[in-house]
């Protein structure tokens, strides 16, 4: 499997690969196990401090690891993975170790316990900085600490599910940087 | 201008269409006038009842129309609107009327006031059911309560915002169906 180098990225940035809406990975570790969920629902809330709010559902194994380790990274990945992240969202960390499952590398973050996965175009580390929607919305509020990104492609080929078994792969890009307002992009 | 032909869809399955992550169009109504604005932070946050998590910044003219209103409809553009969209981001509605400057046709929705645009792929009418974390998160917690989506083609080319005046445009479709355990689908 293709392993991206990646490169420091400035956290108030971290948008322009999650707001787009791809299909993210989201590993943890907690007492000496690590974990790798894929997740659909998240949105950007802030530039600056990096705010993103990621709904988890309580019945994931990620949900405990996350709610008490208070740290996640944010995986991005790209269409060659599509068959591993589907296969990560059919199996549970409570009966088996997904990075040795499905091939995957872990590398050491620089703010956080969780593992980057090396076959991700970018990785983003969070801490958990609110708690108090989890119980309400399962939404957790996380701020990113460091974030790391590939420079090559300039755009990461991202898969984006709409449900019932279907993904959009991401197609070309649209230049609009001349209709926006300066003080807009 | 493209006019969709929409049928009423499942508000369950609204996901289908809003977690690939398009840019989407938010239109409001309030005391007589209506407004447009662009939007591309917001998650599904429920299937059932159908809920989804809106940031509106403080600053936009909707933001106080939809506050006091309580109501909304999240419509999603295709491509072929990717210069009315940027152009709507641009512009504030407290100076004009953005369905007569774009030239875009306001359709009456079946549950609330706020208008749906006839030229994108889909609506789907939202009523306010939580304010609570506006104040701290600028986020709307809306539940859809009615859904319109065209049935031809089958998949919107979506545009989803990378920042810095470029768009993704959505691309192929990738049908991983047989890999998702039946339940996970």
């Amino acid at each position: 499997m293709k392993k991206y180098q990646k490169k420091i990225f400035p956290v108030e940035k971290v948008r322009r690969f999650l707001e787009p809406g791809p299909t993210i990975l989201v590993t943890s570790a907690y007492q000496g196990a690590t974990n790798i969920m894929t997740m659909g629902w998240y949105t950007i809330l802030e530039f600056s401090p990096s705010l993103i709010g990621c709904f988890i559902w309580e019945q994931d194994h990620s949900f405990e690891m996350i709610k008490k380790s208070k740290e996640c990274v944010i995986n991005v990945p790209t269409v060659e993975l599509a068959e591993t992240v589907v296969a990560i969202g059919n199996t549970t960390g409570k009966k088996i170790d997904k990075f040795a499952q499905f091939g995957l590398t872990a590398v050491n973050g620089k703010k956080v316990a969780a593992p980057l996965i090396q076959e991700c175009y970018a990785s983003f580390e969070c801490k958990l900085v609110d708690a108090k929607l989890i119980k309400k919305y399962s939404l957790f509020i996380f701020k990113v600490v460091a974030a790391h990104a590939a420079v090559s492609p300039k755009y990461p080929t991202t898969i984006h599910y709409r449900g019932d078994g279907q993904f959009m792969v991401a197609g070309k890009n649209l230049n609009m940087r001349k209709n926006f307002k300066p003080q807009n992009l």
